[in-house]
């Protein structure tokens, strides 16, 4: 018999959590509109408005995080205008130029720890902005930022308030990726709610793909300059699902009794006991992370000696005998996959 | 208490056929691969490439009909190339741009029923191409046509291997949008099998999404021109699901014992009950379908009387006081629904 | 030696008119900034801002037609808005699918004599705008219209009136492709101004290619909704001059004394002297056309012997053994070769 | 009187040579066909063959710099393809994003001196696909270098003949960005000829607007991938000049008698002229350039006070109290004006 091999590369390994099949099921044969227009789908961006503190915010639903990017990104800019985002941000780097091939340019900053700063937005702003021939440039008109980042790093309440007001002060969007957005909210040390992302940012959201859903991503605009028509841009970047309830069913699944939360902290605890490992093995990380994403740094003969065992996936070669690899947990992670894997860890010797 | 509204209005009110859920909830647990790369997906791929009987083929999962249109158009043209289609076609009027998005025009051609023909395919490559100074229009590249068509109605095998004929003839490629391909092969007088669709197009899809699924569309390939890194157009165009065993998984329950097409006669078998009714009622039709769609051109003042019972689409207006509507059936459609709607034709006294 | 051809097939066979060539002659040793912002170029905009009696207007310089198109389209729109035009627009035929490679849908309209009507326009923006699911459509935003038309036609006072007014009352920008504009202003029965397609348009070109200039199309923007940042529309899809100052320039040199309508009406007449002598044959025309382009229906036999000598425009076949061409004069044209043309129509014996 | 600014700021500040401008006057008023397709464009095209050495290649004629550059990119890649540049590439920075516009990502590499070297450029090819999954990135397909650089600095023989290697290694295109290819070609150390850039470049091109002409770019394409329908992408793009002889008669006037390499030694050797004042005067440069750009790095107060005088660039910040500006030289530049500045350089107290 083959023997199993343990992921932990990614957070959408598995189905969707047991109360979104149970909502998809109790509803299955029921009769709706199509689009997004039905009851349930209406439910739950009340849910998400109520939420935010925000009744006047504009809710959409999407299938996925590129999908969703490239909409928003989409929606927000004219054709000459671009947006600024980490160098290791997902729509830098992962999403296939889906950002260029809307006819933006991707302003890459320069980041640490996967997070770009306040000052660093306004340098890039000015630089742009400052000549008489500014026209021979892009013009930088947002800003993205994701929460988690892809480092699994989070943005405090300080940084972004800061990020918040540079980009108020010129006339920048803020657009917050939210595709792992809950265990950057359960991490233990943010002070950031869904009150404070809806205040600082003008679009941001919270990402279901990755933290249980079987896939859907709920858009947040509070900014009435992004609102309009938005349905438009959703339906000609092909993201707008016909049985779009199935969206709405699973975001009140998700939200209607904290159940995304309590999910988000189960996986960044479970990361916390093998990132406690690591470190009591001596195992230097990437990047501090305190969410349910982490980089350690490991011998390359260990690293295929686990390819059996484990499944993670590759980030960058650190040396000629070491690489950073990225381990990932999620609602779905098994306690005695954990466990077994920290034996493992104890078992190092580096 | 509020009344239920019965709806006839579109093929997708309903969650999924019983046998879909039963597969996603069996497997729910699993860990697999993401991005369609794991065994279930790999699974029915090879299914799907038997009952074409073409192993050379590239099977490709997407999640709906606009996002695997402008993904297969944009793959397959360079950006001074275009597409024909019927001016009624789903590209041209229900896709908000969507491929003009991508950069291509699409060349309306006057359809009959829905459908274009071989000679108008041939008239207009040659009007583009005739002249010296032919750089000045776009170039005709590929043909678009919906099987079944958007009024409901079937490229005989005749039809599709004169346009195939043509389109080899002038190196056009042909795609087949096939959203409600189900009906279409189960009509009553279809001698069309997908081994001939896969022998005569160059990429077409089975769809699921008004075909039982709760979503997804099977794009097969034969044409190897069209083959090569299509992977990287879904990813750029958000198509690529992150937990793509929902579309491999789903296309598995359809079509591993024939449900795809039990389906499919079911809902042609409920219309033509309808149809029937109908008919003995002498309401003239918009076009002759023979499918799961029906276009009855009915007094306004019924039309209004019937809104409180029953959901519809409107189509056109035909005079001062008669307008064309759509009815359609599906696999979740109900008997006593349907035996209901009869009645009321039976009643009606035009 | 070889036979000369006599050039009737467009109004771009010759260079430059004598007072263009030399007030580039004269500062062709001048250094001058770069890019348009040069003293001849802001003296030109200033002088067409007082012809269009609009002190407010924004003017800008491109080099040609299709640039000019997809420019102000590209700026114009979001990307889910189309544009409305005739189906013989110059967008829609012979512009190799330029506004489409920009993302947006031409809405094409049946058009007669080249021209379409404020009834249609509301029709189309109608029947796209009604339904509760319009996002599902192309948003119509902008309509397209061209004076002189492709066929040599004129919209009169009152059409472009009724455009307009149509136009404003739903929101909808007109922009007039200007590109033969001296030969309808100065077309017999014209009775529209420069100050009358200031008011009436939201943004128009003053066309100099087929006018008599080497190139050069004169953008003059009304709506203050088109100007904003205008100039990195023009830089971005490589329409802006670094050596600027020639089109202030040859405007200049057209505009200052009248002479871009004196050589307007010098080719308007000299084709009201051919289109007699067709009329005086009998010869019939696709189109009855009032400006510097002729559509005669001729022999193909005719046209064959004709070939010789002259150069012509094919339009289209009639029937079996007729077909429309098209005749073009202009600034450059000489009497001999009217003269010359009209004796051989008087020749004819059809 | 107003004092004469004297223009170093770039190399486009006057008309054209009195050779280009007598060639115009002299055809001025001869009939040729439109489009580029007229006696005089093929008589260059078959010149600029015979000077590369490659009756195979295909030549095309087109306005600027911009234009070119996104015309020759948005023909040669499929839409998941991305283009590697220098960071300081002029595509990269002073283009307003047209490359973007065409819907394809900029593979920004740190540059030295303007230029990238072959080891970057198979780095980041291997990076991008390498991995299993590479389809969530984007494709690298094409390398664009510029010569002379934007920092006036120029690529050996040996420097080019790698990076050819490399991309032929790698099926990737080699372009270089010509604008300025004069200057380069005239360097004093240069080695490089046009039959060298023929056959180590895919495409490249002859700048005309900074060299000389009043505009125009001949792009030359070797590489028969590239060939296949380019006049359509021209004509898309707003780049097909209906007067098109125009560009064949400047590149007749600039490369038939050796004008074009005569004018360039011509603008190169003024600047040297320039350099040695500097080197004499201590003034350190950005960049070791050694074509008509020079960087030199100056105390902000003495620019100050230049201003009056003379026209330069601003090209960045080095300390709180000096920049580095560029200074321009051409054809048209006037003995007594460098001499003028050489004795302002030389009376500098720094």
């Amino acid at each position: 018999m083959e023997k199993r091999i343990i992921r932990f590369n990614c957070d959408y390994s598995e189905g969707t959590h047991e109360k979104v099949m149970e909502k998809l099921m109790a509803t299955n044969m029921e009769q709706t509109e199509g689009y997004g227009t039905d009851a349930y789908s209406r439910q739950a961006k009340g849910l998400i408005r109520q939420l935010c503190g925000r009744e006047d915010a504009d809710v959409h639903f999407l299938v996925g995080g590129t999908q969703t990017n490239l909409t928003v990104i989409a929606a927000a800019l004219r054709p000459y205008q671009g947006v600024m985002a980490a160098n290791t941000g997902h729509i830098n780097v992962h999403e296939t130029g889906a950002i260029e091939a809307c006819g933006h340019k991707i302003l890459a900053l320069p980041s640490r720890e996967g997070k770009i700063t306040a000052a660093q937005v306004e340098d890039c702003y000015r630089a742009h902005m400052q000549d008489n021939d500014r026209e021979h440039m892009v013009m930088p008109k947002m800003v993205y930022i994701s929460q988690s980042t892809e480092l699994g790093t989070v943005y405090s309440k300080k940084e972004l308030e800061q990020l918040s007001e540079i980009c108020r002060k010129n006339g920048l969007f803020l657009f917050m990726d939210g595709a792992r957005l809950g265990y950057a909210l359960a991490a233990l040390d943010n002070t950031l709610t869904l009150e404070d992302l809806a205040r600082l940012c003008d679009v941001f959201y919270i990402g279901g793909t990755k933290v249980g859903a079987l896939f859907g991503e709920a858009v947040v605009i509070t900014n009435p300059q992004l609102k309009e028509d938005f349905r438009y841009l959703i339906k000609q970047k092909g993201g707008m699902l016909a049985k779009g309830r199935l969206l709405g069913l699973q975001f009140l699944a998700l939200l209607e009794d904290g159940l995304y939360m309590e999910i988000s902290r189960y996986a960044n605890w479970q990361m916390e006991r093998i990132r406690g490992a690591f470190r009591r093995a001596q195992i230097p990380f990437l990047v501090e992370s305190n969410t349910n994403q982490l980089f350690p740094i490991l011998p390359d003969c260990i690293l295929d000696a686990w390819k059996e065992k484990y499944s993670f996936s590759y980030q960058q070669r650190m040396d000629e005998r070491h690489s950073a690899v990225r381990f990932c947990t999620s609602w779905a992670t098994r306690e005695e996959d954990v466990e077994q894997l920290m034996e493992d860890i104890e078992a190092l010797d580096v």
